[in-house]
């Protein structure tokens, strides 16, 4: 890994870092906030659709509240750059930042995006090996990437100790985002996009060991036609994954959102690092 | 006042407002945070070079703190915008987005650029009149804002309880920053500039009756040339005003310092609304 640019933030450092991934293919670039001290455990964040490295750094509020508790963050990219492959980048729900955390399977982007390697492997290996975080790694994120933490984590659940997001595209099988996303990265055969999809997997019978906390603005504009919260609490309760999912009145999508409940997740996942 | 967009945050709301300036003859740009319940008071923050008035909102971290307090915070944006003054959109340090906080008397920026009503008489004013915070108002910012927060707080000293500053041009007639911006506004006479610089307003015996914060990090890469806190210092204590400057060790010039030492500012201000 190669750190770009190093600023102080609370009682520890704020980085932006790059490295060359064998799973895109590329540079990917990301960025760690490290308190100084000794670290109980770190955390992944995916990041939504259009977002880079920086969104949380700079708006989710979380530095104190991960120094409060020991805990480092790393936050990646939310898809390859600086390619160009055939509608990569016509349109905001898909293509650059809009990687969704697969691996892509079609002609025109099983060479890049293969975010889910990249996340569930190379930062995962990443954790381990540069900042010693073996066993000692949860993950969470944003809309997309609410989504991608609780597919990564219920998929790799032997590797993540916690799993919780704030307004994810809770079945992506079901809603526009999905759909475009999964034809465009999976192909139209329907049948193989509930291995990628976090409601389907759960209704399949795929339990993480830990609750799962979800946190949903109720006036969250996308609530509705695309996150579908109501599709992800049904498969939790027939198939008995414990589910904390909890609508906060009058919050929408937004980063004020995320960075009002932002403790609350880092203390959720700080007791399951202990 | 216009409000544009509200977002619920903590245990309040952002907004995004417009109003029709007198001051700027133009529609002016603001946001507001308004905590639930009774509010002890309000803090004007001023931006530095580039923002607008989102930037507080989004980077600061500071909602939290103002909840916590029962302060509410409004953020101006830091020039007129919609012109096209002679030279106004060529630099990012003068015309648009970098008002300075002063009275321009320059032939091509008088009939707009008067940021120094705007904030001082306009702002001050809906705050009475919207929010019925009438002798409980604060004022403080960052680099352009924060020596616009410095200037201001003393030429209003009664009006303003308390002032604070993050890395302030604290000496603008002493550094490149500031000449420029002079004599874009105030034109080439430095005999005029004495007037509009906080520290050559202390050394001339303008003095605040509370003590002024001011925190600055030592790896701020524009400390030594542009901002010139040292200048500041030498005049309070030659001058009389108690000044508490804070040099912070290792933070640069940018919202990740801001956002650490946020809470204490919050608290000062809160101190003294009391």
């Amino acid at each position: 890994m190669k750190v770009l640019k190093t600023q102080k933030c609370f009682s520890g450092s704020v980085r932006f870092c790059e490295m060359a991934s064998l799973a895109t293919s590329t540079d990917m670039k990301f960025s760690t906030f490290t308190p100084d001290g000794p670290l109980r455990g770190a955390l992944i964040w995916l990041s939504g659709l259009t977002c880079t490295e920086e969104n949380f750094m700079v708006k989710a509020g979380a530095q104190r509240y991960l120094a409060d508790a020991g805990l480092m963050v790393i936050c990646p990219d939310t898809s390859p750059r600086g390619l160009a492959l055939p509608g990569e980048h016509d349109s905001y729900d898909f293509g650059s930042g809009a990687g969704f955390y697969v691996n892509a399977t079609t002609d025109g982007y099983r060479g890049h995006y293969r975010m889910y390697d990249h996340i569930a492997h190379e930062i995962y290996a990443l954790l381990e090996t540069e900042f010693a975080m073996k066993d000692k790694i949860s993950i969470f994120g944003h809309s997309m990437g609410g989504h991608g933490a609780l597919t990564i984590g219920l998929k790799e659940k032997g590797k993540f100790k916690s799993v919780s997001a704030f307004a994810p595209i809770a079945n992506p099988s079901r809603c526009a985002w999905g759909e475009k996303a999964f034809t465009g990265y999976l192909g139209g055969d329907r049948a193989v996009w509930a291995a990628h999809d976090a409601t389907e997997l759960i209704a399949g019978g795929l339990i993480h060991p830990r609750p799962l906390l979800v946190d949903q603005g109720d006036a969250d504009e996308y609530m509705e036609k695309q996150l579908l919260p109501g599709h992800l609490e049904k498969a939790c309760k027939e198939a008995g994954q414990k589910l904390n999912l909890r609508y906060q009145p009058g919050y929408d999508h937004s980063y004020y959102f995320i960075s009002t409940f932002m403790r609350d997740h880092v203390d959720f996942h700080a007791g399951h690092l202990r």
